[in-house]
């Protein structure tokens, strides 16, 4: 089983300089809290005297305004994370199937209820793709399968149409397909890869997005999905009703409606992705996969070598990776790191250049 | 089954006359969010940036000062209210017993995870004492028994003895005691009446403790829990590692370091519920109960008077109560009211007495 709380670096131990930790471990936006978000959480402290609005019906309709789905389909989660444990706990599927490698959380919620995990791997061969072929295959087979989208850590993007087709088998197999489209708000636009907009009409499709990434707010908690009336119903009867605190809830009001640095954070990410990818292809001993949002996934071509060393000798600078050795289909040769403001992203290639040169 | 979401009003809907409720309907100190917290979370937004420490090293030393239980027997949670879920789909007990009426959410928690729920009723003719006889009577018959302490609404109080003689024979038959302390912390010493001590040393003994209500920020969640370090490994494994919030953890940490709004608000809550108590059983029609802490439940003795009736005549006022109409083992007559501060609670027993008289 995976081992718990690997996400990334911890940067509640003390950075080796006592100063702040680089943080490339963690796939924040790197615009950072918007203005926006932090004068409503500094207007609305009080409001934390009063149990939260259990309807959520000021962020509900922000939400149905910016993504255009009816608010009686939509599940508020304390971050995304939440969503992943409450269907497992609402559905309880005996067979998940995971494209693999893949976020380690959907594998722990999924065991959580005694699930029987089944891998179908994103194969190095053949550039990660999804295997689309195995998984369709699988349908009726199995009680859930697990898309991220764009998978994490891979960065491999599926498109709305491979997701639906999917999600068409496997209604009629009786399958549910579970989509994680965390960091789809990242792209210049999701139109042609989210199927958050059929996901209301469906029973076997629950879509889960969150806030925390592209708000810059995993502190604060905050994500919802989206399925059928009927299905999120029970899901509501799972939890309490006051899971989304207030301020997460006036952070998401306040975000949703900020259109000017939801613009500036996707304008930012896709040239900070372009411009890193490039000076991490140049650099020795790495083979880097192109992203297509905040995070790049790379692998150590020299033989041997070990993505644990390479965290470790950054980590004595300050500077925290995602080492992706216990990703189930990975050899230690793979890591993945997030992208940053410029001057983040120059250090961090700097550093990069200097540890794999002696490596 | 008791209807979702009437715990009280719901102060998210406009007060008649446009200015805010006075909200006697939640249970919520009533010296409000402490200096302290306010400044912490001023302090601390930024902090929203990241992820939450998983293991909560900070708030789980603070709770280890404050209530002195290892750190290992200590789950933290995003409200009191998420503990009793997590407990629910961890353990998935079958057969549940309920000492009636208490707080609806441990009866919606059990009927998630579909158990059968019994009922063993706090009487009327017994001053709605725990029937502690038939409690331990059922040990061996039930996977668990859910005791308030003191019991919401009718404000029972149970002692360490008779709470731990019921764990006693629970332990020896297979029955698991979840015990709800969420308000002790407003008694003077709870000495006399807590377990927490005791639960690390327990699998069988499960005692939450809420944050929320002493401190005054149920809008922020923020409650823990103590087992056995066997049973809370178990729930741990049934959630995400990031359920608490960073802001509620810096809450925590400040509110459990101010010993001198502790001790305000203890004081304050014992003189003002004794107060209120002698106001309120000068009223006309109403028999009251003696509360113990920040609320007082009490029930209408005119025939056939309905406190749904009297709460809609308040509510027009703006002044919100609970009707306990839909707790088991309640008539239409009950009723529940908070203890608020001086002014608020002086108004409150002159609308009483209004209300009261016509009616």
């Amino acid at each position: 089983m995976i081992k718990r709380f690997e996400h990334g670096g911890n940067i509640y131990q003390p950075a080796p300089d006592g100063g702040p930790w680089l943080d490339f471990s963690a796939n924040i936006n790197p615009l950072g809290l918007p203005e926006s978000i932090r004068q409503a959480l500094a207007a609305h402290l009080d409001a934390v005297v009063h149990y939260p609005d259990p309807a959520g019906t000021a962020l509900r309709q922000a939400l149905e305004g910016a993504y255009g789905v009816p608010g009686g389909t939509i599940l508020l989660g304390n971050g995304a994370a939440e969503l992943f444990y409450l269907y497992m706990h609402t559905f309880r599927p005996q067979r998940v199937l995971l494209p693999v490698p893949s976020f380690s959380e959907y594998e722990r919620a999924a065991r959580a209820v005694g699930a029987v995990i089944g891998y179908e791997y994103l194969k190095e061969d053949d550039d990660f793709a999804f295997p689309w072929e195995g998984l369709r295959r699988a349908c009726g087979q199995v009680d859930c399968i697990v898309i991220g989208n764009p998978n994490n850590p891979t960065g491999t993007l599926a498109t709305a149409d491979e997701v639906l087709a999917l999600a068409e088998v496997g209604a009629r197999k009786g399958t549910d397909i579970l989509v994680d489209e965390s960091f789809l708000d990242f792209l210049p636009s999701d139109e042609a890869y989210s199927v958050l907009d059929q996901a209301g009409d469906r029973d076997n499709l629950f879509v889960i997005r969150s806030l925390t990434k592209f708000y810059a707010l995993p502190g604060l908690r905050l994500g919802f999905g989206v399925t059928s009336p009927l299905r999120r119903g029970l899901m509501e009867g799972h939890k309490d009703g006051w899971n989304v605190n207030v301020l997460a809830q006036y952070a998401g009001v306040a975000g949703l409606r900020d259109r000017a640095y939801q613009q500036a954070s996707r304008q930012l990410v896709q040239k900070e992705k372009d411009w890193l990818y490039e000076q991490m292809t140049a650099l020795p001993g790495l083979h880097v996969y192109r992203p297509c949002v905040n995070f790049i996934f790379w692998r150590l071509t020299g033989e041997g070598k070990r993505t644990a060393d390479l965290a470790d000798a950054l980590r004595a600078d300050g500077i925290l990776i995602r080492d992706c050795t216990n990703y189930p289909g990975l050899t230690a040769a793979y890591g993945r790191n997030a992208v940053r403001p410029r001057f983040e992203n120059e250090r961090f290639v700097e550093k990069m250049r200097e540890k794999l040169s002696k490596f």
